[in-house]
């Protein structure tokens, strides 16, 4: 196997190339701006589409508009192995987040074809659409909709910037909506081997460890609350003991700390956990140095790669919410609340790249993903997923993304291995 | 004394028209508006005028348009008795807020003059203007400009609904501005035996007891931090292990729930103290459900009666922020601390009120101040100062202030009674 490694190597060039190509498209002065369905995403696509033909590759588009990318394998009847990610980003954004996983598949497979390497089955590269939940508010909507398992209206989801409905965005690219709503399901998963993802480290663990990439053991789940209420009664603070407070200040702050001292624990007895209050806010009408106040609004996200204890949390917050709402005399209205399953990993698949970590003498760390990636999906549909993650600095989400192209090169080195392994 | 407490009981109609005529005048179809130096409040010194001259007392205005009604006392070398209270109200507020004490203190001069009793020393009603500080930004700027105590820059301090100045408004009145900068002051506080103010309650402490007046234990100081912020690093919460974060909304709320154990455990040890967070909030234009937080804004108002856990409390408050600062990774910048002394009530004058309350056989409980009065000036320029409370419902500064008629009876008995034994 040291001909494809070499062969991998040899396309460097190849996959910098790309990343290069794709930024001069799609840098819009501050940052990379490829929005859901627009024009920045489909010029990604165009540049992957135009690569694949150059390679020889299969190249396909489905009633999503997502664009798939074969090279046939020995056996063309059996399962068939899918590389992806997505090729959209956040507005003014970085390079890197979802288009490595592109890129690194077309890399592997040209490394491939260069090595004259025939895999067992087909494989796949997928150029998903529209991921990023900050265009129509929802998540990773090119590969739910290949799925048939798009969230009810989804359909009818207005851009953010312009307002127009994801279904006049998928029309006006030659995309079919209807048949996503009345057809079969694009991809049939029982002809699914596996779905692979490499992605950029949205956070700073394997730059902190000093590590190229990361195996991820699971797709965090989560529960949110994005709009949730605490209620007590404004009163000038000079006049108002103690006793008679009804401050929502106090109390959504000991709602705070009650999770935190949650986090500590569970960490401590070694689960996954982490939270966030995205907002927590009082009310700019109404708050002044002097006053107690009758109103707190807030956002909670609360993740966990376990998914009994999501379940077990979301009953805990009422609880926690009782008890303070008993001790302080207020009230709290924690809204509705949005569920995510924990995406699981494939253990076979996992394995199988740690041995080619081993083999290679690569360095990798295990990694949980925080953030929801495509393979959430595609896990929730029952296929064997699993992810690759590149070290990369600076977070993700920013013009400041910083993923080098030797770490992009050992994840494609070890995502080209396992393909020869199906 | 029986012959007193019978003209006090007689002049209830007095007070109830005084009250009525002011409500008349000064109602603004919502609630009561006498603006600082304003029409509402010069016309409730004009009333309170005309009723002074009626029962043939002195009557006078100061160079910051302050009101002093005199009943001439035996001795007139003799430091004199002032009871007082201020005549302005907030915008929207009650009838009762102040205004009470300046009834209260005719009323008991009507009484005197009724039963024929001559009172040793001069007593002197002073309608004063502008306690409210919701209309320059700073408290109780008559009794400050009176007692020669106006801080730098007041008169040239601009009221928040016309923005003209504290000068211009006095002079438009008759005022002095001149004067109270290169004059000395008004009031010689040598020449005064003590200052009086009844006052209602603006909390329900007296209402929750069923008692219908409070002897003022003393005045709560305060230390406040109008701007104080925790910065931390804004983050996507998905990538962002805990050991990374630099989350300021839980700092702060860390912050919070240290003060709230310092209550409690002051609380235990019998010590005076609250505090209020007015303020608190994440960056509007930054937060979202799924974003640690770099950086919350909040306010502080500590109050206490005792000027030593005042000062300790702002090297507690630094101490505090330096150790969660340490442990969560941000930044406290707590910025300006404003300060205001504990006004101490005079020890002689509240026995002398609590000898009233026992020989007449009055109900009344000991209750702290937490909001400041014009008492707070005359304690803190070194006058014996002493106020009584009135039960009020429904608080202070809104149209639903409501005290009793015979709630205020039963302070101005006692305050009659407390005149003679000067």
């Amino acid at each position: 196997m040291e001909e494809l490694a070499r062969a991998v190597a040899d396309r460097t060039q190849f996959a910098a190339d790309l990343f290069a190509e794709m930024e001069k498209h799609t840098h819009d002065g501050v940052g990379i701006t490829r929005a859901s369905y627009g024009e920045g995403e489909q010029k990604a696509h165009d540049i992957m589409a135009e690569a694949a033909r150059e390679l020889g590759l299969g190249v396909a588009q489905d009633p999503a508009c997502n664009s798939y990318f074969t090279l046939p394998g020995k056996n063309r009847r059996a399962p068939s192995v899918l590389i992806g990610s997505h090729l959209d980003s956040v507005a003014q954004g970085g390079n890197f987040d979802g288009a490595a996983g592109v890129v690194s598949g077309l890399t592997a497979l040209a490394a491939l074809k260069d090595a004259g390497i025939t895999p067992n089955v087909d494989v796949t590269v997928m150029g998903i659409r529209a991921e990023e939940s900050a265009w129509f508010g929802v998540s990773y909507l090119g590969s739910r909709a290949a799925l048939g398992m798009l969230p009810p209206g989804a359909l009818q989801a207005k851009r953010s910037d312009n307002g127009r409905s994801l279904a006049e965005h998928m029309a006006e690219l030659g995309g079919d909506p209807e048949a996503l709503q009345s057809g079969p399901p694009i991809l049939d998963t029982s002809l699914i081997r596996a779905f692979l993802e490499p992605h950029i480290e949205q956070g700073p663990v394997l730059e902190e460890r000093e590590t190229p990439i990361g195996i991820v053991t699971g797709i965090r789940g989560n529960r949110r609350l994005p709009a949730a209420r605490c209620l007590g009664r404004y009163a000038h603070c000079g006049g108002e003991p103690r006793w008679n407070r009804q401050d929502a200040v106090i109390a959504v702050s000991e709602f705070v700390m009650a999770l935190d001292a949650i986090w500590t624990e569970t960490e401590a007895g070694g689960g996954d956990f982490a939270y966030t209050v995205g907002k927590f806010f009082t009310d700019p009408q109404r708050h002044a140095m002097t006053i107690v106040n009758g109103e707190v609004q807030f956002s909670l996200d609360l993740r966990s790669l376990d998914p009994d204890f999501l379940g077990e949390m979301e009953d805990r917050l009422e609880e926690i919410a009782r008890a303070i709402a008993a001790r302080r005399g207020v009230r709290f209205e924690l809204g509705n609340v949005t569920k995510a399953a924990p995406g699981r990993m494939d253990t076979i698949v996992r394995n199988s790249l740690w041995q080619g970590v081993r083999e290679k003498g690569l360095s990798a760390i295990e990694i949980a993903s925080g953030a929801a990636h495509d393979s959430a999906a595609f896990a929730a549909a029952g296929v064997p997923t699993s992810m690759i993650f590149i070290r990369n600095a600076n977070g993700s989400h920013n013009p400041d993304e910083a993923m080098r192209i030797e770490d992009f090169m050992v994840a494609t080195d070890l995502l080209a291995w396992q393909v020869t392994r199906f």
